[in-house]
């Protein structure tokens, strides 16, 4: 019986080996300066992080998955996917690190833990940036004291401003999906894990359809960021008609591999996705 | 900076990655009913296990190790390569958890936790057989009572003739590199962590590398097992003569999986060798 911080661990390992996830790095392609193993290795360095999201404060915890992650060459491997699991892991335990049992994991409980979170869970986050780079959008003129991308350096003004992180998170989630999972009871992330469940055959072989399926269904915000709102529909609706069978998604795998338009956000929610479905009693 | 089971599961799981791997599963291959996610639910499930080689008895951390493990569908995933393991994580740890540094891995070190191990240790080891079907040979006449296929049934005969696990793998020593590596301070294990460390390219690269490097060197006895003498020699021949360049590793390996054909002995090797790299400091 695995514990949820190992399911954690689990869904990462789970949602880098399946292919074809089309832009990101799977079993079968990976960028130069990305590579698979560095995957392997962010999943083991999160482990002491995931194992404390269980009890400890989300922030620390997230900061400590962070820290441990980027103990490898790849640099940013799985920053979102941790964002996502570490407040799902403690709404799957009861606190002293070993599963609650499947009824407990719910989006009710899991919004719950994301309101509660305290303004040391907002400074632990920005911490978290100074272990890694992540792409990111400038920040609105107003919240240029807020930028992530300051580190700990914001964390005065998030103080002053008794900012929490799910306040944090709210002023972002119109551009990021990862954000709008924390506000809105991750919403989609249930979903993937539904549809993780309902299909057949291997994990992770349906862990990339429902990347398809997500995909298809909204833009990626991590592909909006770094190439626009046009390249992120156009990625879209090309998942959208590989789904359908008209066209390979090998060969969109391969086209953006080549273009290097990755849709992270998308794979960090079918990581979560996979970790629900794990805590709710999917066999690999 | 990881622990020595962090290390030891980061071995499991690059040891896997690492392709081609002529006859195992690896990133671009593996068998209808095991498979690579197989893999990664047991290096995961492995954890606990791992963990309590630091500081707890060996034959009762190699236990766990393999009953984590082997929840998952696949079966036996990482046998032999956690019975490498569990004795290399306690050389390696100063007894709380935490690496005791590089220096301290050493081959008289590890021969030293070997040689100590109990009859405890050796009744532990017979009980994990419980947990996951694993490849072995008729015993000779005289040791039935000791076939580890018996499991738990054999543990009063073990008890009656006060045989530790070093003992017990002196016996089979002649036939099994596992129990050679554990009768002679892991020479094999000690040498492909020097050869991994001395190649340059991604660490999983180098693994596969390694891995022909062992098996044209000597037979897989796991291979001698399944298939016989002559079988192991043949396909340690292919193995020398993809490795001189004269033909295409990755036609053999398809070769092999065919035929099922799995040099798993050398495969737990290479796990061993990327532990003891690992711990050195080879960097991911």
């Amino acid at each position: 019986m695995r514990t949820p911080a190992e399911n954690a661990q689990l869904a990462l390992l789970l949602e880098v080996t399946a292919t074809p996830k089309p832009g990101n790095v799977d079993r079968a392609r990976e960028y130069p300066d990305l590579r698979f193993e560095h995957f392997m290795a962010g999943a083991v360095g999160a482990n002491e992080g995931l194992r404390a999201a269980a009890g400890d404060p989300i922030g620390e915890s997230f900061e400590r998955a962070i820290e441990g992650m980027a103990d490898q060459r790849g640099g940013n491997t799985q920053f979102g996917a941790l964002l996502l699991l570490v407040p799902l892991i403690r709404a799957a335990s009861d606190g002293d690190g070993a599963s609650s049992g499947s009824e407990e994991l719910t989006p009710e409980r899991a919004a719950h833990v994301a309101e509660a979170t305290t303004v040391a869970d907002a400074a632990a986050f920005y911490r978290a940036f100074e272990h890694v780079d992540v792409a990111v959008d400038d920040p609105p003129a107003d919240m240029e004291a807020l930028d992530v991308r300051r580190g700990a350096d914001a964390v005065p003004a998030i103080e002053k401003r008794g900012m929490t992180l799910y306040d944090v998170f709210e002023r972002s989630a119109d551009r990021d999906d990862v954000a709008r999972e924390w506000v809105s009871g991750f919403p989609r992330t249930f979903a993937a894990a539904d549809r993780i469940a309902a299909l057949d055959g291997l994990v992770s072989d349906r862990a990339a359809r429902v990347f398809l399926e997500l995909l298809a269904d909204e833009p990626d915000t991590h592909v909006v960021t770094k190439y626009g709102e046009s390249t992120a529909q156009e990625v879209s609706a090309a998942a959208a008609t590989a789904l359908d069978g008209d066209t390979d998604p090998d060969a969109l795998a391969d086209d953006l591999v080549e273009r290097g338009v990755n849709p992270g956000t998308t794979a960090d929610l079918v990581a979560a996705g996979l970790f629900v479905a794990l805590e709710r009693g999917l066999d690999v």
